[in-house]
């Protein structure tokens, strides 16, 4: 028969999230009667709101009729909602050519490593949102699983693991980036809520330039961004468009995780050795192996951009944002170290001494809340959990009254 | 800088669909008065129906509402829709577990080239939908193109092209099928409309067994197959289940070419050579890279398979028969020799001793008709044209009509 993938085969453990709700079914099984709440995946859970809603809803309306209806259209999104996009979240630092939409951000960087294949050397920060390691292990980009029992270095063979811990601030040391290869990137961040500065940026985008390597900049969280000084994208940064393609997604600011839209932004100057444009071979993995995001997604994000869509997307990263202000609150009166929260909707906190997934299991045992073990976003992120603040203001304040119960 | 990956560097030329908008735009710029109609990419042009849409509206309303909104669902898609899918399509011949619901057959074939990673020989009925070959070289499954001038065989080193010729039936002689491969085999096929039948599907099962290699069968087309007697899925066959993977989408049966909406079918028996099962990677696939099908488009595809859903389904595919009857009769009467049609929304029509472009060029000159040239889907596609039955009832007559000119 057919030979395994050794690309899959090299994947040690399941995709970090279906494992943590397969752990809490198990928990639920046993403990039939337990009220949880979920503060683990950053899944959104407020409703769409209205004028963003009633573009999904036209949409959907005029696919009825012979002079709305619409079938494939061209895979890189609605020229409108890509001009959009282009004007409102770039203030026309990009073209509107550069814009690809999509059905999100984990579904690009699936893409973005077909792109650029398994030849290609791999650095993430540590810790990192997971698809950016087992993606590359999948292609081929990187090799076997080392427990670092041995070695006392766990990971993956030929990822280039960027520690970002208390230590420095969250931000990774530069002077060890890989040559002509690529370098995950994620403000703000997922897991820690750390936000990169300007300065960091600036260095961030230097050092790239520097290697020859492609920053793949994740800006999924840009919206959740309160400190004007902070920069939302990449492209704020002098040079970055000969250095970095930024992944983007209308999944958290605007409730679009079922719904799925994103975009990428390929800039025209990012070229390879060879001098050929990087966004021509973006524009062929788009048409060949994707066929566009959802036409009534889409209709939905272009609502979502207007003048009362923009106020809605406000409101609802702020409704988050409070949420992670009581979370965060209540972990420091408890004299737990954490970080995030402000500038993001996650809440990083630190448990010296002890294992992720022991956190994990005791806040799940004593609060029956449900977080995220740090350890499964990268050997630097043990003894860390995560909190998301994505839950309705009633079970947030909730759990937090549950978590007192660590003091 | 970084180095291009070489599997695009090996692609010659674009993706064959937006090659033929480009020459489509420009014979539109130096002909700015021509009335072009499209019978070429198979693209549906008719409104969805109304319960269908209904679906989709009342989707987009409860995400508005808090009891109705949900956001990331499994990536597998709804457990109703997967459940509803083994029920109507397959009557209970696959589990619901093995129906993964995804964002179109396109995307899937992509997914599941990255599945097999680039060390799997490749073979292909020629002519063949381009995503198989193409996505095949992107990931390194194939390699440099060869133009044939000097061996005679066009083609991608590494892709084995089994030709479907008017000498063949346009089924392929399978005494050649790669040792431990992959085989994509389309039916009803795009482009020549042709169907195989149960014996020769069961012959196609026994060979791929017999080499040990797996066919990705693609069923796009399924719910045009009017005689009865044809087989709308692979796993009708006998031991499939042991060799089988089944594409499938509810774009053109439904119109959702633009909705997107698709799913894929992974047995349980299917394994690789090590033992372990193909669906565990094809689930760890898919909850990695992609993060399900947007959940609009899920319930318009629940909705279709209501029984009201299921009326209107084939009161849509009806339709664009008849429009490849017409299509078909005109080509007939012209003298003109072709397949398909009957049981397939393409007709394949044959020019012998021209390039297949030579006769595109003159159709789009001589009765402003955009078809889409055979040579696109592979060397055997030569002096070949698919028309597609897709398009309104008026502009299919008007197109027949000027089709006489040809004569």
């Amino acid at each position: 028969m057919i030979a395994r993938n050794p690309g899959l085969a090299n994947l040690t453990a399941g995709y970090l999230f279906p494992e943590i709700a397969r752990r809490r079914r198990e928990y639920m099984a046993a403990h039939p009667d337990a009220k949880l709440i979920s503060l683990g995946i950053g899944n959104t859970t407020e409703p769409l709101t209205p004028h963003i809603d009633a573009g999904l809803i036209d949409a959907a309306k005029r696919l009825a009729t012979m002079e709305g209806y619409s079938g494939y259209g061209d895979e890189q999104g609605l020229t409108a909602l890509r001009e959009k996009i282009a004007a409102v979240f770039y203030g026309g630092k990009v073209a509107a050519e550069e814009v690809f939409v999509s059905d999100g951000a984990k579904c690009d960087i699936g893409r973005l490593q077909v792109l650029f294949g398994s030849k290609v050397e791999v650095a993430v920060q540590d810790p990192s949102y997971p698809v950016y390691v087992d993606g590359s292990v999948m292609v081929g980009a990187a090799g076997a699983y080392d427990d670092g029992k041995t070695s006392g270095r766990p990971g993956y063979a030929g990822i280039r693991y960027l520690p970002c811990t208390a230590e420095n601030g969250y931000f990774p040391d530069l002077s060890d980036l890989p040559k002509n290869g690529l370098i995950y990137f994620c403000s703000p961040n997922n897991p820690t809520g750390a936000v990169a500065t300007r300065e960091q940026l600036a260095a961030l985008v230097a050092a790239a330039k520097q290697a020859g390597s492609v920053i793949i900049f994740d800006a999924a969280y840009a919206e959740f961004i309160r400190d004007p000084s902070l920069p939302k994208s990449i492209f704020e940064i002098d040079r970055a468009r000969e250095c970095a393609i930024e992944v983007n997604s209308f999944s958290k600011p605007i409730g679009f995780t079922g719904v799925r839209l994103g975009w990428v932004i390929v800039p025209k100057e990012l070229r390879y050795a060879d001098g050929s444009a990087v966004i021509a071979d973006w524009n062929r993995v788009c048409t060949t192996i994707f066929n566009g995001a959802s036409n009534i997604a889409q209709y939905g994000g272009l609502a979502s951009l207007e003048p009362e869509g923009l106020k809605e997307m406000r409101g609802l990263t702020d409704f988050y944002l409070e949420n992670a202000k009581l979370i965060r609150a209540t972990l420091e009166k408890l004299g737990i170290s954490c970080i995030g929260g402000d500038n993001a909707p996650y809440i990083w906190a630190r448990f010296p001494g002890r294992t992720s997934w022991d956190v994990f299991a005791q806040i799940l045992d004593t609060c029956h809340v449900v977080t995220t073990p740090g350890s499964g976003f990268g050997p630097a992120g043990e003894s860390f959990v995560r909190f998301s603040a994505f839950g309705h203001r009633e079970d947030v304040v909730e759990a937090c009254r549950r978590l007192e119960r660590l003091g």
